[in-house]
């Protein structure tokens, strides 16, 4: 009997050790490989995105910093192909429009409405906000961030600054005049094997002084 | 022997199927997690980084995604505190950095060299980046992201486009002329529970149409 308890506590542990050795289980690890694993996927089956999955994509584009923590972000989610010509009649690459899951058009609150900083306490007025940009950089990267997480491929295509692009957008949607239509986003099940780049470069980096 | 069997391989899949339940092990959920516990984190504990920990955070930085490939970037890594109140001699909070393990300068070249798009087989000349902010924003994101993997803090702390924070580094650190300092990134073990923000918001999703 003490024999086989003793087996039993052997595999139990090595069936343990094992679970643990198959793939990267340190959360560190996990989010490494897929900041390292992310690429542009331009080529899409056409499968549609789950709901719960766009959802969490979303959660993640809204979980990014902002200045001030002003989140200037707004989110079009545009799945009715028959629209695409109409919104992206701008100089786009309707191909890959036409292949994906949906496509995601991040856009950009240019202003906020804020107490000015010189009179704090004073009434909320409507400002420039100097910050969007840099904020919908990060927006745009969480969201590939969890694009490639769930496996999906997705390609970030910028609007702004673009003029001819940005214009049919803001005409078809209907945007509020201070949202810019900053990037867009197209998102699906990825067709073939897309590898990522290595960007690493050691000479980009100084240390102390440049 | 064949009931001792039968018990071995019943604990050897009990004991596989508890490791997956204590804790996320889908990389979508461990990445998911990350991206929504990001926080600022302003007060640190002194302690120095690892060094090949610091290696992971910029590779991070450096997969970013950049608009024709370009990859802008170039990083400073400041751990020498002495030149701390000259570098950031413009209007910075100097009491973070003095407490961090490190501070990040991410900068970015406004140009880059390549041939002109109407003479694509012609001569490489130097050019204006106009999608540079884009790319930066999403390095910035990669790094914090990497370093709330890694158990670490950082706060995204704006430079550009504030002349008055950007002119002392660009003269300091002797930056090339058409290098910007972008944003300044004090990394620390972090000191107290900082918690995430939850910037969630259902009502910025816009289905088919504003």
């Amino acid at each position: 009997m003490k024999r086989n308890v003793i087996l039993l506590a052997a595999v139990a542990m090595l069936a343990a050790g094992c679970c643990k050795q198959s793939e990267p289980t340190d959360n560190a690890s996990v989010v490494m490989q897929t900041i390292l694993n992310r690429k542009s996927v331009r080529s899409y089956t056409g499968d549609t995105i789950a709901a719960d999955v766009m959802q969490q994509l979303l959660k993640a584009a809204m979980a990014a910093p902002s200045g001030r923590d002003i989140r200037p972000w707004s989110i079009v989610v545009l799945t009715d192909k028959s629209q695409y010509s109409t919104v992206f009649e701008g100089n786009f690459n309707m191909q890959k429009f036409m292949e994906s899951g949906a496509v995601v058009i991040l856009c950009a609150d240019t202003t906020f409405e804020a107490p000015s900083r010189d009179n704090p306490d004073g009434p909320a007025i409507r400002q420039v906000n100097h910050l969007w940009r840099d904020d919908m950089g990060a927006v745009t990267e969480n969201l590939l961030l969890a694009v490639e997480a769930y496996g999906l491929g997705a390609c970030w295509t910028a609007c702004y600054p673009y003029e001819d692009r940005m214009a049919p957008i803001r005409t078809s949607l209907g945007l509020p005049p201070t949202v810019v239509p900053y990037a867009v986003v197209p998102i699906g099940v990825p067709t073939t094997d897309n590898q990522p780049k290595d960007k690493w470069d050691a000479s980009r980096v100084h240390y102390e002084k440049w």
